[in-house]
């Protein structure tokens, strides 16, 4: 039987992505076995965070100023502009190590249902961006979901005689084996298909 | 590109267990969402628990006090005992809101190959238990695993003079169905049958 203080930590951790109750009781257990070496230092660190941890006005990254170090960084004014969804995927982005310029944060996809629309986007933001910082490329790196290329498409609509738009390559993934890979995939592989 | 702090509140919640690199970077990117509403009460729920949280002397469940609930709580002085290998399992059996006694957490299961012995399982503890609560049964609610019995026949070996011993009972489990239960349960419910 857990004492209340431990049993408000796991229904707190139980509501976290990713984790359940069961789940949620197990690293509950786990951080109290190392609680000084453990537990301490993570509620140390998520006050850090919670104290710091901001949007940036600019570009929507999260980060600990209010202009994100990317945007802070002059090297990567480079004048190409990478469109995402999230900051998920402009870590994803990051993480990969090769695109120099800097991102826009859509924060979602457009969606009639539920009701996000071009503002709730920061696509206007996105349009003066373009003008302002003297854009020359935006890569729409959306998803390649129904949302995320619906929401490409207007994007490009807004933008296409104003700047040079581009968007990721589709194909067979690095590593890829065919037989796993989906119709639509190979149908996009085929037709996007390189001279060797 | 997250900032420092950031990065190693991603880097500590991917060491929970049930976590890894990209569900604690999911948790972390949530928890920063809703930094009033679920990151700072996180935070203060972990440090009131590291500041609280502590192996009950007695019986070695997890609790706030020196001496936990269950161990303080006279109505369950039934004379019941049992015994399990770790507090989630004492968690598990609490929930099923069935057994009205006491608990003893043995901390794992016997292992030559670990360099678990009794002593590092507090078994002497649980034999001077039985003695000095007056246990009138012990209930092995050890896991139905190799080492789980294992640490049962020795701990059974220990306490056979002393005490009246019993196991959990083996069997179908409730809403199982028998084309997806192994051929060991089958058998051990067969041999274990009831009269209607």
């Amino acid at each position: 039987m857990s004492s209340s203080d431990i049993d408000t930590l796991i229904e707190m951790m139980a509501k976290l992505p990713g984790l359940g109750p069961r789940s949620a009781r197990r690293a509950v257990l786990h951080l109290i076995r190392k609680r000084a070496l453990l537990l301490t230092p993570l509620a140390d660190a998520m006050q850090a965070v919670a104290a710091t941890a901001r949007e940036c006005l600019n570009c929507g990254n999260v980060g600990t100023s209010d202009i994100c170090d990317i945007c802070h960084d002059d090297k990567r004014a480079t004048g190409e502009l990478c469109v995402v969804e999230d900051v998920s995927d402009l870590w994803a982005m990051e993480r990969a190590n090769v695109f120099k310029g800097r991102y826009h944060v859509l924060g979602g996809t457009l969606s009639a249902l539920e009701g996000v629309g071009p503002e709730e986007l920061s696509i206007p933001k996105l349009v003066d961006r373009v003008v302002s910082e003297e854009i020359s490329e935006v890569i729409l790196a959306l998803n390649a979901t129904v949302d995320g290329q619906t929401t490409a498409h207007y994007i490009a609509d807004q933008l296409e005689t104003r700047v040079k738009l581009t968007s990721l390559a589709q194909g067979v993934p690095i590593g890829g084996e065919l037989d796993y890979l989906d119709e639509g995939t190979i149908s996009a592989a085929l037709n996007a298909r390189k001279t060797i």
